[in-house]
């Protein structure tokens, strides 16, 4: 009786096995929308493309471990959210008071759990207290002093808000491009989006851009697909782009090339920004309409690109 | 020569007074769900209709006499924010440090021109500053202490944070229900909403709900219709209720009806809240899962009514 047990559990094992090689996984990530090789010291494009590389490298891992995508995607952004490359956390845009006003936000597509955060000052890694506002409170968008607040009372890193500003963005030789997100689809066939931003250069103190706002910069559902966005948010927000994709595909049946083809043709305007984009089959979308887009994907069947301009 | 001009000139006019008096108006007002005939007195009953009759009264005369949607939808909403009996401006629901957070947002319908406000503690009319952010801003959402500070750098009517509670919401005897939110359509055939609230009872500081999200309690398309929502604002963000009513309507060419009935068929909670939604041809629905809501309509048709649970 004991071996008929133990062959009956190496069968199920076998069969667990079997279903998690068959799973495909894959993750793909943007340092935002706008950046222009052509405009782009070298140095920064080894920068970006370096750190783009590594992101992607350890998310993979992560995956082919048995990770869940929604942490993924956490430690993804929170890896973007440290290097003063990209707008996002350290070396974020300043604000027109020449303040870093940072916005988040996280989505777990089994369960459509979610947050964002905007309007954020002192926790270190927006990425993160957008999650625990997901897992700890009933809340799905909290913003300003008391988002601050709430990740203080968490114990999560908090910081001077002087460490979110680099010389380099003070200076603001040009415009800073680059909102951080990442998709990935897990080997349990679970999907999840994260995004990060400092927002628009010289923005008004208090403005939210699409980044923390569910629907219009991150979405995920299981169902369609997980969505990262950058570029100009109001348009995001107006046209609810990530959720649009979504809601293409649920309603309509349309693929999800076709789903985000159709999302860019519906109104939105030239040169606003690009989206990457995933479903469980592990097909995956990185879109824009932008002279460039800094980005990569990374999946289990050994694809590995990064690029920033068209014709990378 | 002249006789021919004067006659051609009548003519157009002539014409185009047909055509005013063809196009239905309309306006559908909401003072929020959830709320119990049966467990409200008699002078709360008597209050809120009587308000709502007056704003829907006054909203339709403005209508009739060829005043825009969006300037309609304003004012009612101004109107319910001062009234103390409703979850908005004066009167609203106080968060967990005793204090009163504001959100509003309002949409044209005829250009997706939007803007929504949040945590505004100082600017009397919030529904009024979101139409200043609209108008004055390229930015389409705007929180906190900025928000604040945008509106008085505006010249709009700054008051005490005192002047937003009321000794009834310091009571809180039982959670405010009462969002409140219109829709309009106009002669010219223009959609329009506006929702504005006080949020959630004991809320954290900071949480923002779904009024002041463009696609999530507030939206206007002229292709689809207009909607204003009330309810369990984290279920109306990760829903993208409003915007999916429009999207349902955009792709799939479902009525109006049948759009919000399958809205909250895909994944809203029961008791969760409720929407009016009105569109170009004048036809508007007010549906709601909770056991009531405060609600009205009036039309060019002669339609008035108003009613707060199932049966009324």
């Amino acid at each position: 009786m004991k071996k008929w047990l133990a062959v009956s559990l190496l069968a199920l094992w076998a069969c667990q096995q079997t279903a998690l090689a068959q799973q495909p996984y894959a993750l793909v990530v943007h340092g935002g929308a706008g950046a222009d090789p052509a405009q782009m010291e070298p140095e920064e494009i080894e920068g970006i493309k370096a750190r783009i590389t590594e992101v992607l490298s350890r998310g993979l891992d992560q995956l082919k471990s048995g990770q869940s995508a929604l942490r993924v995607v956490e430690n993804a952004v929170r890896d973007l959210e440290d290097d003063p490359w990209f707008n996002a956390g350290r070396g974020a845009a300043l604000n027109s008071d020449g303040e870093a006003e940072l916005d988040a936000a996280i989505m777990d597509g089994s369960n459509l759990h979610c947050a964002g955060v905007a309007d954020v000052r002192r926790v270190k890694n927006p990425i993160t207290l957008a999650r625990w506002v997901m897992e700890k409170t009933p809340h799905v968008l909290l913003v300003g002093p008391g988002a601050d607040r709430f990740g203080q009372e968490s114990g999560l890193e908090i910081v001077n808000p002087e460490y979110f500003i680099t010389e380099r963005a003070r200076r603001a030789l040009r415009k800073k491009q680059g909102t951080v997100g990442c998709v990935a689809l897990d080997r349990q066939g679970h999907l999840a989006a994260a995004t990060s931003t400092g927002g628009l250069t010289n923005k008004r103190p208090g403005r939210v851009g699409d980044s923390p706002v569910i629907g219009a910069g991150t979405f995920a559902d299981d169902r369609s697909c997980a969505v990262s966005g950058t570029g100009v948010g109001e348009e995001f927000i107006r046209h609810q782009v990530a959720g649009q994709i979504s809601q293409r595909i649920r309603l309509t049946g349309v693929s999800l090339p076709e789903s985000v083809r159709q999302t860019f043709a519906d109104g939105l305007p030239d040169d606003v920004g690009g989206v990457i984009a995933l479903n469980r089959k592990g097909e995956w979308v990185m879109h824009f309409n932008t002279v460039g887009m800094s980005r990569g994907v990374a999946d289990s069947t050994g694809q590995f690109k990064v690029a920033i301009g068209k014709e990378d």
